[in-house]
């Protein structure tokens, strides 16, 4: 008999050999029927792998990572079947499960796989999960490998086995398809239940440009159609989203290929979002004793040595800048922390004088290569909302806490309801590997926990995810489509403080090391609105939104009293527009709700003669005339009253 | 008998070979005692030169550049005739007049001279002086001018004269001193009346530092010892004001060898100083219906070969920055217009959408070998406070109006109350080298000059200062130590839109060229603080200062009580400090006055049982005790009367 012990920490006894499945089993047929993979003293495995020791076990279903990523990953083995049935011949490079889905990169020789081919592959796919045919396990030595897929002459698996140590090597089958494969998998194709092969892209063979080529297909599945088609929905509402189109539609920003490629250019509208964005967080900053600073765009490389940042970012990024005659080389920055801490270091500071808070919306380059780009989320040159604490280690806790009320406020503001946190703390074994005194890390790993208590937000713990200088903690926040975006990091450092010998003097007139903690709400302004753009469809907050109302006079007739109604809402501060085109009215209003300003003023006789506006409010139509000046003050109310109610918590 | 024609257009008859002296004898002996030198056909000669045909002659006197300069000029020689007489066989390189003064770049073999050597040299000037030898121009062939320096020995007129062309050379003698010389010269060494040598410093034989190192001896001279007492005070009191030392002081800025030289970090006050005056310019730029733009601070190179930036700064800046993978070349942008002319290209206009005005407070980077390096002047990063006024030709004069009142308002805040304008137009023959059809270059002048007439600005004209690409106006301040300083420059151009190709779609329906405006009223914010720095003597006004109000407890007891007097007055959006230190209150107030805070607020028993404050102004002392809600209110009407003078000019 062996003992299995399970989250909750109860435990039960089994004989030896018991599978997961068998556990599941055990328990209820309803789990039984919902497990996907199982967490064996925390390696993930096969349902159907016997446990032959004393273990702890937990089981993964469908709302588990771990349980999807079988899924998945099964799912792609199960494409590739019927792919080798339907393309003789053809060979395949890798295939993992991915954050939504799976792909398998194949090179199918001279057959070509386009787009329209993969309703043909889906339903391949479909008949041979109606075999449910069983997904076996079987180990076997590197050299019978080798030998498998050299018959097979598949020179993508035998260049990957070659590269493993030698040793056992596991290969997973189900029907007449082998792959080489670690696994975990389902224990059979039966599980899968509803198909969508979503898209075929080229991907060089290990990502690497100067190998071949190879065909990547993209699919997804679930274990219920209407999941499926909720997803599909899902996607077809992120691509309306896009904030690649939507940015174009409203003018935010441009990219020019005389500029560079992922080098945006922030039109007008993109720019006063961005700096009505940038303004809040200053404002909030500033009553959180944030000191803002501005640092230059480029360092000498010296200074990336001290910092660590050119051995990190050095050789893959944009190559050193030389000077033509004194023969300085500079970087152009990939962070700002290097700079912040010159100025850290350029006046000596006392305990009392902790913590000193530097913020600047820093502009950082970071190489990428061009196929990565995309939108504003992958850029080479972006904008951190980027601030260094440089405390105590006794002020973590509230220099934590501090942080999250300002994240607080920013969601808030934002309309970002949906979030919880990740703690990334050490390894628990491994600890020679991070650099600080154990003391230190403790206190900061625990300063971390209480502060997410203190605050009652929902964090969940994961060790060895720490980076290597310190602890720290990640926001996840859905948007409006159910989507989970990384936005907002409090990281703790104990590296740059140490390589740029940073002091305080201390109550006891000795010198300390302060901590230094990074922290961006936003991330990087560039993928923070991008991130707004798909979570509001463009739609921004009144207080936010570039233009807030559009007058629209219904003959040109009327183009003065339009501009004059203009006029009298931009002395109240109101971001205003006028559509003055020769254009009926009725195409005018199509052509602004585009635009998704919040506010159309339809202005004709009538409204001129009572100095009145015939108001119209996105979403909502029609909502009657009223004076300009009761407009003008209605519209302040209601930017006011968002105003107040994060102004209302940093009032303190 | 030949006729001279004097500036006014009067003309009067001398007889041939008449020099400027005599004709000013012949108008006044005042007028004689006080000329310089003399403008004949447009020709800066000596007083003394003869006049034997027809000619214009403009008669130049200290308050003349060319008086100055020719003043200088002598200078510069007397002092060399002392030192050939302290230091047989020193040799001499060259020795110009400069804005401020003169210089001579020696080369005093194996003696040294140093700056305790300067009152020496000063006294055989003054005894030079006195002998009042006359500075005569000759005339030699250039072989015998070489064999002239030859036998001298001094290869460094060797060198300058074997450049020149053959023909005839021209010396310049005074007692026993020639010198290899163009003139033109006063007519002799007793003009000269006060003279003090300012100091000493190494400079490379032709600037270039592979050559030999000479010594460069400055002074000033001066035809009134009163003159030269009021110079020298300006100077110390200059020194007192350099940016640079009060930049230290205020903790505005610093400098990092390990960032790089010319790289300026801005502090928290000096960003808090800098934002103030950029929010300040963009309320005004809002009200001027400018539209902001943010774009990066790279660019791919052949955006500059085809703007030209490339030919202009490529192989003299920082040299490209290419990337590891892709084979790209990138320059950090040495201006902003090439991206604000992307942006334009980004989308079609209309004749009726012109003007269009894209701002940004762009940094851009441009090399400057270290040692021309100067604080915030001269700098290799810099963030020009830039905007392109796209236009038709018709707007340019409506544009160049509206820039002005704008730099009206920012002079008006800042108390810069003398400024006058230099309008550069094209040379008056060659016009080959200005690109640009004539009829929109004499429009576009015609319109300069109108504008500032209708503004009532006083302005001179400059032909042949004009840029290749456009005319221009440029705006001369003068400072509180009488200094001038170019702030703010209007640049039409025509290249650019010719170069991007750039067009707007005329009421005609056909294809046009827009015109572009480049204009930035503060130039950079570096040099713009710099100089406000060194106006204001770093008492900056109330509505600017970084720090407006000090609270000083007079002992730890009132700690307390003076942050709840310094939270009062935030909440009311005053900037203010409380110094907490446990320091008597004589050194509190002392330390506070050096940092230029407008007020000082000291809080005791007193205060705190009244919740008053009793308040000290900076330069006009105690003011008594009032209440907390009285001060903050006095504040911020005195702030806000300085924000309603310009809010006033803009709310048109």
């Amino acid at each position: 008999m062996i003992k299995i012990t399970f989250p909750d920490g109860s435990i039960r006894e089994y004989e030896s050999g018991i599978t997961p499945m068998q556990i599941a089993e055990s328990i209820s047929p309803r789990l039984a029927k919902e497990v996907l993979a199982a967490g064996v003293n925390g390696e993930v495995r096969d349902l159907t792998r016997p446990i032959t020791q004393d273990a702890s076990v937990k089981l993964y279903k469908w709302e588990d990572p771990e349980g999807r990523h079988a899924y998945w990953h099964s799912s792609a083995h199960l494409m590739a079947e019927a792919l080798e049935e339907l393309y003789p011949g053809i060979k395949f490079g890798i295939g993992p499960a991915i954050e939504q889905g799976f792909y398998y990169d194949v090179d199918p020789g001279t057959a070509t796989i386009k787009e329209e081919d993969l309703p043909k592959i889906e339903k391949r796919m479909q008949e041979l999960i109606k075999k449910s045919e069983p997904i076996v396990r079987c180990d076997i030595s590197k050299a019978d490998a080798l030998k498998m897929f050299e018959d097979k002459h598949d020179e993508y698996k035998v260049e990957l086995i070659s590269e493993l140590q030698d040793g056992t090597i596991t290969l997973y089958k189900q029907g007449g398809f082998t792959d080489l494969c670690r696994g975990p998998h389902l224990p059979n194709t039966g599980y899968i239940k509803a198909v969508k092969l979503t898209s075929v892209a080229g991907a060089y063979w290990r990502g690497d440009e100067k190998r071949k080529q190879l065909t990547r297909i993209y699919g997804i599945t679930f274990p219920k159609k209407k999941m499926l088609d909720e997803y599909v929905a899902m996607i077809e509402e992120a691509k309306k989203r896009d904030h690649r189109k939507i940015g174009k539609e409203l003018e935010l920003f441009t990219f020019s290929q005389n500029v560079g490629a992922g080098l945006p250019l922030w039109l007008p509208r993109g720019t006063q979002l961005r700096l009505q964005l940038e303004d809040f967080l200053k404002k909030i900053q500033k009553k959180f004793g944030y000191k803002q600073v501005i640092t230059p765009h480029i360092g000498n490389i010296q200074l990336y040595k001290t910092s660590g940042h050119y051995a990190k970012y050095g050789a893959d990024s944009f190559r050193p800048i030389t000077t033509p005659q004194e023969g300085e080389e500079f970087m152009l920055k990939p962070m700002n922390c290097p700079h912040h801490c010159e100025i850290y270091k350029s006046s000596p500071h006392s305990y009392r004088d902790l913590p000193v808070r530097l913020a600047e919306f820093g502009t950082v380059y970071r190489y990428e290569q061009s196929g990565e780009l995309h939108g504003l989320t992958r850029v080479r040159g972006f904008t951190q909302d980027d601030a260094h604490l440089f405390c105590r280690p006794d002020q973590i806790k509230e220099e934590f806490c501090k942080v999250m009320d300002i994240i607080f406020i920013i969601f808030k503001a934002l309309d970002f309801k949906n979030f919880k946190a990740q703690i990334s703390l050490r390894d628990k074994v491994n600890r020679e590997k991070y650099i600080g005194a154990e003391e230190n890390w403790e206190k900061a790993e625990q300063a971390i926990i209480e502060a997410c208590e203190e605050k009652g937000l929902p964090a969940t713990i994961e060790y060895g995810e720490a980076a290597f200088y310190g602890p720290k903690l990640d926001f996840m926040v859905k948007d409006a489509l159910g989507r989970e975006w990384q936005l907002g990091t409090i990281q703790v450092d104990y590296n740059l403080p140490e390589r740029f010998e940073l002091e305080y003097t201390g109550e006891d007139n000795q010198k300390h090391r302060p901590v230094m903690i990074h922290r961006a709400p936003f991330g990087s302004m560039e993928r923070f609105v991008a991130v707004l753009i798909e979570h509001t469809a463009g739609k921004f907050p009144l207080w936010l939104t570039p233009d807030q109302v559009v007058v629209l006079p219904i003959s040109e007739r009327f183009n003065d009293y339009a501009y004059k109604v203009a006029k009298e809402l931009e002395m109240q501060d109101i971001r205003v527009l006028v559509d003055d085109r020769n254009e009926k009215i009725g195409r005018k209003i199509r052509d602004n709700e585009l635009k998704r300003i919040p506010y159309m003023l339809i202005v004709g006789e009538k409204e001129a003669e009572n100095q009145e506006v015939s108001v119209r409010k996105q979403g909502e139509g029609d909502q009657g005339s009223v004076k300009i000046t009761t407009f003008a003050e209605q519209i302040t109310d209601e930017v006011n009253a968002m105003i107040n109610a994060w102004q209302a918590e940093i009032d303190f």
